[in-house]
């Protein structure tokens, strides 16, 4: 059995893969690997050449650039897959994305060295695109695995006009095969999933501000998009006294606290105006236009739609009482993501079994599990986020003991599901 | 005795006249009248051949570029000086500083049709530069007529590089004798100068929304102007909870409505924020920054200054509340620049001998007269401005019959002046 001393090893590894992957980068002095830019495909390479040194039975690139190791298992028992991205976003952390592979890559290692085997197959996955920095388009690496990917993506070109299907022949890639076993198993991904669960760092704060070091994803949180432009009257700052003004920025102002309060109010729901500008504004000019845009998000679409409408309903009342006019233009519309019943309740035994509190959170960033959650059940588990749960950022940190833990948790939860979750007639 | 009917027609040569100004533009299809620019002098001369046809005894054009016309009087009583800027803002109103020099120039001639002298000498000045906008340096006319040019202003360069001495010499003006004479008189203007009054469109609506054609101002707004820069902390939208934010936007948004509400609650107090921005803000980012200016203003520095007192201590629990660093840079601290008592006396009992309501206003814009306010008393008079008070646009305008009105007033204060306010011993 994987000792405690083994979880310590495992950490202090991931962590030391984590710094060795992110010497892999578009851009010197940071963090910056973009699907298929030499970077990207150094760390393709440097992920599958230690998954071979960890023990898993096959390691393979598929067509988009996906690094994916078996550890074989008990065939009768089908497939169960793990994993995360190993793209970044721009001058981004280490561990986003990249815990969810090392993480079940260290805890496979701990098994081969123990001879312990599982009685399903296991892939570990590192998807080679999910942040959509490049190309703009998103979760190109799981929606191939899931089977689920659009050729149309193949059209996306970056800043510089290089096409995604131009930048994977450049990399040895071929888009032919990928729209082949891209399409094909559209109904299932691989064949005989039966589950993906996937690790990431929160990227947020909670865990860390409430004490616990794990926590189980409730769900994916949908999003909602919008830019308001408010149109009021511009005026000189001198000669316009206050009770006669229509200011757009006043309006937008309120509006800002208005989405601030009905969130904060409501349980579950995050809202930010985060563009706001006065456009041409001049100190000396009272706003006659003010352009923000409003994110709202929820673990469930119900919660998110009841705090849009109290939004849409403050708005309306502040614009009336202030005589300005508006429009909104939504951007954006995606439904949350539910981790699946089982999924949860087996994180929940497996949290509770290594003696942790079955806290459960909903993710409010969007996550690879949300690709695979069209094919297949999915689950996910979150270890916290140090450094105020700062992400996206140089200093994204975690602690060697949290890894550790969640080297435990994953290694239990491999039980735990396989005992009590692959059931056939649940 | 000049007739109603005088006026109407008064109030017609005005508004054409005022039509055919805008006919002098830098750029075609809008009226911008910048200094010295070839529009610019065709402005100055075209005032100076219609102060000829008005009567006036003597007409000039100063160092600096002002038109002057003086209406002889009796010269025991001394001088007497009126007028305001003939240049515009960029794509400005045909009536903003122009009212102020068309209309003494109609009642003058007017005056001179029926032959009625003054016991003073009168000098309509139509002052060449106060908006600042080619040089960035403001009222160069006024502080010229005043004595109280800075020759630092002279180094002054437009976009194009060209300096204020070069534009003059190219405009045949002699900086050279504009600072002989600027300077000379510095303590008293004009020689013999005992009063400065200004006819100007108040450029707001105060006038048209409380249904008055007049108003005196009692005072010129100071002006404080400030940059605020709030430092909070970035993070992603979805998931950082809203009571774990430190969002710089929603502590600016308090900080407008803060704004808003103490500048409301104050009489006479205007307070802007016209610069708003979440500097390279992003929809799905918590922002971390955010910019905003300060304008305030107020008839007395009094007023302005508890406002802006009440303000500080609204920012600072604001930003203290939510953890939000903040810097405050003053740009600029102008006093206010009251009119003379005597001045705003004779105003209102203008105003009352003419049938008007003795109403009282300040001017939050700035005018030629506190220019003129440093070396003699100054009063200033407002006419409605149409179209909800929007000036310094093409859409600014006046009414005929306001017009009519104010050249009766012009006409009824030169009486009252010469009978009550020029006394030497008062």
């Amino acid at each position: 059995m994987i000792t405690d001393h083994d979880y310590s090893i495992a950490a202090q590894r991931i962590l030391s893969w984590a710094d060795m992957l992110a010497a892999h980068t578009d851009v010197t002095g940071e963090l910056t690997c973009t699907y298929l830019t030499p970077a990207h495909r150094a760390t393709a390479q440097q992920i599958a050449q230690w998954m071979n040194d960890c023990g898993f039975d096959e390691v393979r690139h598929d067509a988009v650039g996906n690094v994916i190791g078996r550890y074989k298992g008990g065939a009768a028992h089908g497939l169960v897959a793990t994993g995360s991205h190993y793209d970044t976003v721009r001058n981004g952390g280490r561990y986003d994305g990249r815990l969810g592979i090392l993480v079940p890559m260290a805890v496979v290692a701990a098994m081969h060295a123990r001879n312990e085997r599982l009685p399903f197959d296991l892939e570990v996955v590192g998807f080679a695109e999910e942040e959509g920095v490049r190309f703009g388009g998103t979760f190109l690496g799981s929606s191939a695995y899931a089977g689920q990917y659009d050729p149309a993506l193949l059209a996306l070109r970056d800043g510089d006009g290089v096409s995604v299907s131009e930048a994977m022949l450049a990399a040895g890639l071929d888009p032919d095969v990928l729209c082949a076993s891209g399409n094909a198993p559209a109904e299932g991904g691989p064949t005989g999933l039966r589950h993906y669960f996937e690790i990431h760092i929160e990227q947020g704060p909670v865990l860390l501000e409430t004490g616990r070091a794990l926590g189980v994803v409730s769900a994916i949180a949908g999003c909602v998009r919008r830019v308001l432009v408010l149109e009021g009257l511009a005026g000189h700052a001198g000669t316009v006294p206050m009770a006669l003004r229509r200011d757009a920025a006043a309006a937008g102002a309120e509006i800002v606290l208005a989405v601030e309060r009905i969130c904060r109010e409501r349980a579950g729901v995050v809202g930010t105006v985060g563009i706001l500008e006065v456009p041409g504004g001049s100190i000396n000019v009272v706003p006659g236009q003010c352009r923000l845009s409003l994110d709202v998000r929820a673990g469930k679409d119900e919660t998110r739609d009841a705090a849009l409408a109290a939004i849409d309903a403050e708005v309306q009342a502040i614009c009336r009482r202030r005589n300005i006019a508006w429009t909104s233009t939504e951007l954006l519309r995606a439904a949350a993501v539910p981790c699946s019943d089982e999924g949860r309740r087996l994180w929940r035994k497996t949290l509770q079994d290594i003696g942790h509190e079955p806290f459960e959170l909903s993710s409010g960033a969007g996550h690879d599990a949300m690709l695979m959650a069209r094919v297949v059940p999915v689950s996910m588990l979150f270890l916290r986020c140090g450094n105020g749960g700062i992400s996206h950022n140089p200093l994204e940190t975690v602690s060697a003991a949290d890894v550790a833990d969640t080297c435990r948790a994953t290694r239990r939860f491999l039980d735990v599901l396989a005992a009590d979750g692959l059931a056939p007639a649940r």
